[in-house]
C-alpha cells in the first residue's frame, strides 16, 4: 500500500513542520521517512521531553516549541494538535508562513478547523482541511507506527475556491501513506463523524464511567468479567482525553443531533424490555447485521 | 491451557447432551472431542439440517430434534439455546433424566435460568447453571471452535445446597477448556454482566440502528467511514438477535437498573456539551483509562 514508486516518491516536499506529534503526527512523520517524501521533518511540541522523545525515535530533522519558528521556510505544515488549540497555533505561524506554503490538519471536526485556522492565515498561504480517519487508543510520539493508515479513508474538506494543486499534493501525501482520499464539505463531514465516530467515544467513555462508579467489589469484576462487550468500550474510551474533549466541544451541534436520535431509539428499546415485548426487541437487533456485513465487505473490518 | 494431562483427561462423563449446537454448544463440543472427555455426544436441534452440519463437523455422535430423547443415558446436560426456551426445555427433558445426571446451561442471566429450569428438574438430578464468558459475533455451529473458552472466566451460580461434588465436576469441564472458573449468587452474576456485557449490547444495538435510520448518502458513509469506531459496535451489534431478545427479557431488572445509571451519566455530558463545560468533559474522560489499565492487567484485553 506505500506510495513508493519506480523513480521516487508520488508527493515530494522541502520541509514538512509538524505541529504536534502524538499518534497521529508520529505516525505520518514515519510515512514521511519511509517513502522519502520530504528531506527535513521539523517538528514542534510543547514540551522537550516530548521533542527529545521525536529525536530519539529519529522522526525529526528540528525541533522547537515556538509554531512560529517551526514553520520557516516549510512548504507544507500539518497541524497535529487538538482542536481547542488551532486558534492560537494558526495566529502564532500566521507571520512565519512562506508565500505557496500548504497548512493543512487532521482534526476530527472539520467547520471549526476551518473557522479557527482560515481566517488568520496571509494571502497566498493554501489551507486544506483533512481528517485521516485512522487511530488507536495509544496517545504519544512512541504509539506512532507508518502503517496506521493502510486502507483507511482520509477525508479532505477543502473551502470552496482552494486552490486545487494544494488539494491534489495533500491528497498525494495521504494516498502514499496508504489511504483513500475523498472530498466533501466540511458540514457533512461534521455529521458523518458524529455518528461513525464522536458518538461511539461519547457512549464508551459513558459506559465505562458508570461502570468505574460501581461501587465495591462490583467495579473488579468488571475488569475480570469484560470479555462480553465491556472490553470493547474500554478500549475506545481509553483514547486521548484532550483531544476529545475538543472534539465534543467543536462538533457540538452535529453531536448534540445523534446524540437525540440515540437517545430517542435507547428509549424505545427500554421501552421494549420493561414491557416484555421480544419482537420489537428481535426486530430492531435483526437489522443491525446488514450494516456490519457492509463494512466486511468495505474492509473496513 | 488444556485440560488433557498425563493418565486422561481431568474430568470424564459416559456421555454428553448438548441441547442446542451454536457457537457456545460446537465449541464445547469441539473441547469434549480434543480433550477425550467423553466418548458420546449427544445433540438436539431444532432442525435436521443443523443436525447434519453437526454430524458433518464431526461433533456429533447421534443427533435428535427431541430433547428427551438426546438426553436419556446422559451424565452431563449442557442447555445451549437462548434463555426463553429453557422452561419448555426442561419440562421436554425431566422425565428422560437419568439419577444422578448434571445438568448446567450457558445461558447468559442466572437468576431466571433457575426460576425456569430448577422446579422441573426431578429429585436426584443435579442443577449447576453455569455462564462461560466467551463469544464472537459468530452464531451456529461453523462458528465454534475449542480455543474460544481460553484465558476467560466462567461463572458457576448454583443456588444453596446444590452438590459439591457435581459442582466440581462442571468446573472441571470449564478449566478444561482453558478457563477460570468462579461462583457467585445468581443475582450478583445477573447485576455485574448488566453492566460488563449487557447494557454494552443494548447500546451497540441502538447506536447501529439509529445510524441505520440515517437517509440516503450518510447511510452507505458509516460503513466507509467506520474506522473511527463505529465498526467495533457494528461487530457487537452483529451478535445472535434471539440470544440476546432473550438475555433482556430475561434479565430486566438489571438491565433497567445499569440503563437508569448510564442514562443518567449520558445526559451529565450532554450537558457539558451543550453548555461549553470543556473541564467536566476532560476530567470524566480521563477517569476512564484506569479501567482499561486494569483490564490489560488482568489479560482480558
Amino acid at each position: 500500500m506505500s506510495g513508493e514508486r519506480e523513480g521516487g516518491p508520488a508527493v515530494r516536499f522541502e520541509r514538512i513542520a509538524l505541529i504536534g506529534i502524538g499518534l497521529i503526527g508520529s505516525s505520518l512523520a514515519r510515512v514521511v521517512r519511509r517513502d522519502g517524501i520530504a528531506p527535513h521533518i521539523a517538528v514542534c511540541a510543547r514540551t522537550h521531553a516530548t521533542l527529545d522523545t521525536a529525536h530519539e525515535l529519529g522522526i525529526a530533522d528540528t525541533t522547537t516549541t515556538d509554531p512560529r519558528a517551526c514553520v520557516e521556510g516549510a512548504d507544507l505544515v500539518v497541524l497535529c494538535t487538538p482542536l481547542g488549540s488551532y486558534g492560537a497555533i494558526a495566529e502564532a505561524i500566521a507571520p512565519g508562513l512562506r508565500p505557496g506554503a500548504i497548512v493543512t490538519d487532521v482534526g476530527s471536526a472539520k467547520v471549526c478547523a476551518i473557522a479557527d485556522v482560515g481566517p488568520c492565515l496571509p494571502e497566498g498561504v493554501h489551507f486544506v482541511p483533512g481528517h485521516p480517519i485512522a487511530g488507536t487508543e495509544h496517545s504519544g510520539p512512541e504509539a506512532g507506527f507508518a502503517e496506521l493508515f493502510e486502507g483507511r479513508y482520509c477525508l479532505l474538506t477543502p473551502p470552496p475556491g482552494t486552490d486545487p494543486g494544494a488539494i491534489e499534493r495533500v491528497a498525494a501525501l495521504w494516498r502514499s501513506a496508504g489511504m483513500m482520499v475523498e472530498t466533501m464539505s466540511a458540514a457533512h463531514h461534521d455529521r458523518v463523524l458524529a455518528i461513525t465516530s464522536h458518538l461511539p467515544h461519547l457512549i464508551a467513555y459513558t459506559i465505562v464511567g458508570t461502570a468505574t462508579d460501581l461501587a465495591g467489589e462490583a467495579r473488579s469484576e468488571v475488569i475480570k468479567f469484560s470479555a462480553g462487550g465491556f472490553r470493547d468500550f474500554t478500549r475506545i474510551a481509553a483514547s486521548d482525553p484532550v483531544m476529545w474533549r475538543d472534539v465534543f466541544l467543536n462538533n457540538r451541534d452535529a453531536v448534540l443531533e445523534m446524540l437525540a436520535r440515540f437517545t430517542e431509539d435507547l428509549t424505545a428499546l427500554q421501552r421494549a424490555i420493561r414491557w416484555g415485548e421480544g419482537d420489537i426487541l428481535e426486530d430492531r437487533f435483526a437489522r443491525t447485521r446488514a450494516i456490519r456485513r457492509g463494512i466486511v465487505d468495505a474492509k473496513q473490518a
